[in-house]
């Protein structure tokens, strides 16, 4: 299913069902220009093989910024072309942007909000819109994605705190109204044989925000109006953000940027409930536009299922490839094994919530980029084995191993975990230098069982070590003693 | 399903699967007595027929707080023993309190934290969890519930947020200990034929909290300390409440608050998946312990439904049974269709959140507690016949109707809607006193059939008008002008 191709209009065809969703990397400069960082990021995602590689959100409008691309005039054009062109060249997937307006912010804090928009500003927001998808087209690209998700403009229509009084505000249709008149300017720009896509969330994630039960509706409006695909995402809100005094405010920095991003506290396909509940509403309706599924989901059995299900039509990656490119091409293989599988640490999140440069955590810090090797030699343990060794103490347990050697480098560990007699199951990925991993997520009376083996630059896989059980004790046992606090330790100091 | 006992310890049968959960009331006093109110609030409930009432939260110790109930001496004894045999001699189901222990907060925003307890203070919420549990069971409760959910002690502890550095955070199993000392301490004091359950929270719903991921291994871990029931709820933290200035912080004001009490914004049964998670991994840890599912379950059919995937084994209403007590009579005796359906529009909520009794909006002013009437004669509507009528404007159809006339009184309207050609559905209840309704949730190009019936104190339903269909225009059909933002007023002035 997930190397079935997908047709979209004017003849562009995703070879398989794998997107890498628009994903912020603070490469570029303030000027918007596409540079060499850019061209580097983009084509290693395209070599790797997803069906649909969604460029970075571009600005359609001139309004200042931090780093980011823009598409807002006729000189970006371009060097876009020459990205477009340079992806087309590095792998088969189609290439479309993400383009995106959003409002003022300031450092104070304050922000525009969609109800300080004339008459004359809703109408230049559609014009630029109109113009930059059309400008996307003559660059080169496969189609164009229309952002409206997260905390910018057309997101903040859609939003159920939209506060405006008018047609534009109010009732679920008067939300709809710009996304509508967008949506409309766009197809008229750039004819009828160029895909547009668009990505909304599908639940804001924030107090008196929308859930999936308009979300759904959303999906057949805009499925209706004749989108190409449209393409999940959640929260990610201005209205909940952390305010850091002197930087201007950021989405992603409250509980609704933990909804768009899942993190490893969450469970794998969090946002799964909200995706099926929109790719019913929308199969309902008699509508076979497909619908993009995200956040953390990073295996193959997952992605199938999510298809199989009728969960989403395509699966969006963005950490996941973040952490391994190739893992497209490594599914198509048969190479599944040779995924470096992202760990949901957000680091990469919390580059950019301090405006810094995003990469990978799971990256050599040699190379500051995704590895790219051909080797097909895997790792080994020393002679005397990895000398797996478990430790139990405050309710944790510390985990050490002997290192690997490698005939590249070995790039990291993968740490298995089970229940006692039940099956192993991939549970953490810890880097090249750290040969000890504590697990703070255990409770006593239970047994884990572990094992681990290390994988090198290409992915390659170690032998697996032995498994070793391990049991927490339990000091509340019914009949045995309390512990009585013993190990309290009082007031912070 | 919903009507099979279910038997735990010591000889206690829950008639039927429906949970009262507890719920706060602002009816109490500052001196934690029963009063007259809360007897009256209580009986009513229990006349109702639900399975299990759990009353609301009771302190275990003397902190001072606004009006709660209070079980922290045998002072309240008396006070409690009359409620608890009042209740039993209501209704068929069984009584138990909910036992809570809560940290200082102030009118300033400050608020005590779990590291700001010593080893003395632990040890005093132990003892006072084992008195007040033994109380419980000296005033003639049929059990006794554990409040670990929401912004309170216990919940603090098993929160992903605990900051303590001693053996009672960090770790998983550090976080649980508490808890897990303070079951162990009830059992001792209640012995081993006394029902304990608890509630707790399957998704903190915060930045950084714990999701299903770590509440599945929290309810595994109380399920084999011996619990009777695990009861679930989400969200409800201090975290991301809204302080008002010169009033104490207050949960449920945030985002956690709205996903603790799902408003009409969410689909029904919005925290089942939680529950489900929890459930599964409960029966896999070989557990039969059963779980109580919460969050917008108001019909029978939902409730049903939960029961037959697993995702419960019993059923917690709130709101549902504020807005209709008589919800498990009227549904076991084949009455459905007089039930008086919640509303979610969390009017209750509102009230708790403003420091003020909470009562049901649907509830006929007149009366300030759920009508209780054994009247069999349904409304009718005028001869003439309802006449109803829909206007749409500005994304919004707006219905009309004629007021029907009943012997005793009529209650409210209740409104169904549909898909063109679907069937229709339960969309809205109104009060009586109105007779029009703004249906804000509709999109262009689609059609939409609406139907009405009035109800009156004894929910007897009088007869559905004819079906109407409203065609809500669509602007933006291809091929059509686009309206150009002509219904744009500007800025908001």
């Amino acid at each position: 299913m997930i190397f079935t191709p997908l047709a979209l209009r004017g003849g562009v065809v995703l070879p398989n069902r794998i997107v890498l969703p628009a994903m912020v990397t603070r490469l570029s400069g303030e000027d918007g220009f596409v540079n060499d960082d850019i061209r580097v990021r983009y084509t290693r995602f395209a070599k790797g093989g997803a069906g649909l590689v969604v460029l970075e959100a571009m600005a359609v409008h001139q309004s200042k910024s931090g780093p980011l691309l823009r598409i807002s005039d006729d000189a970006f054009v371009p060097g876009l072309a020459d990205l477009a062109k340079r992806c087309h060249d590095a792998g088969p997937g189609k290439v479309f942007p993400q383009i995106i307006h959003f409002l003022k912010i300031s450092r104070s804090g304050w922000r525009q909000t969609v109800d300080m928009l004339s008459c004359a500003d809703l109408d230049a927001i559609v014009e630029a819109y109109g113009a930059a998808a059309e400008r996307a087209r003559r660059c080169g690209f496969d189609g164009v994605e229309l952002h409206m998700a997260h905390a910018y403009t057309l997101s903040s229509f859609l939003s159920r705190l939209n506060a405006r009084r008018d047609e534009y505000g109010g009732s679920l249709e008067n939300r709809l109204r710009l996304p509508l008149r967008v949506i409309e300017r766009v197809r008229k720009c750039v004819g009828e044989d160029f895909p547009v896509g668009v990505r909304f969330v599908g639940d804001e994630c924030i107090r008196g925000g929308y859930t999936a039960l308009d979300a759904a509706p959303i999906a057949v409006r805009l499925a209706q109006a004749g989108l190409d695909y449209v393409s999940l995402s959640a929260g990610g809100k201005f209205e909940d953000a952390r305010h850091i005094d002197g930087e201007p405010l950021y989405p992603y920095t409250g509980y609704s940027g933990d909804r768009c991003m899942p993190s490893a506290a969450y469970p794998d396909g969090a946002n799964l409930p909200i995706a099926e509940a929109v790719t019913r509403a929308v199969r309902a309706a008699g509508l076979a536009t497909p619908i993009v599924a995200a956040g953390k989901i990073g295996t193959r059995e997952l992605a199938e299922q999510v298809l199989a299900r009728g969960q989403g039509d395509l699966i969006g990656m963005a950490r996941a490839l973040l952490a391994d490119p190739d893992i497209p091409r490594k599914w198509q293989s048969g190479r599944e094994d040779t995924v470096v599988r992202c760990v949901y640490g957000n680091v990469c999140k919390a580059l950019d919530e301090n405006f810094k440069r995003v990469v990978c955590t799971l990256w050599p810090k040699s190379l500051g980029a995704a590895p790219d090797s051909d080797d097909d030699v895997a790792p080994e343990w020393p002679a005397a084995g990895a000398s797996l060794t478990a430790e139990v103490s405050g309710g944790r347990v510390l985990l050490r191993w002997r290192a690997a050697t490698d005939n590249e480098a070995v790039y990291g560990y993968e740490l298995l975990r089970g229940d006692a007699g039940g099956i192993l199951l991939h549970y953490a990925s810890i880097r090249g230098a750290s040969l000890r991993f504590e697990d703070a997520r255990v409770v006593g009376g239970a047994t884990y069982r572990y094992a681990i083996r290390p994988y090198d630059l290409a992915g390659n896989r170690g032998p697996l070590t032995p498994a070793i059980d391990v049991q927490v004790p339990d000091d509340f046992a019914p009949g045995r003693a309390p512990s009585d606090g013993s190990a309290c330790v009082g007031v912070r100091s």
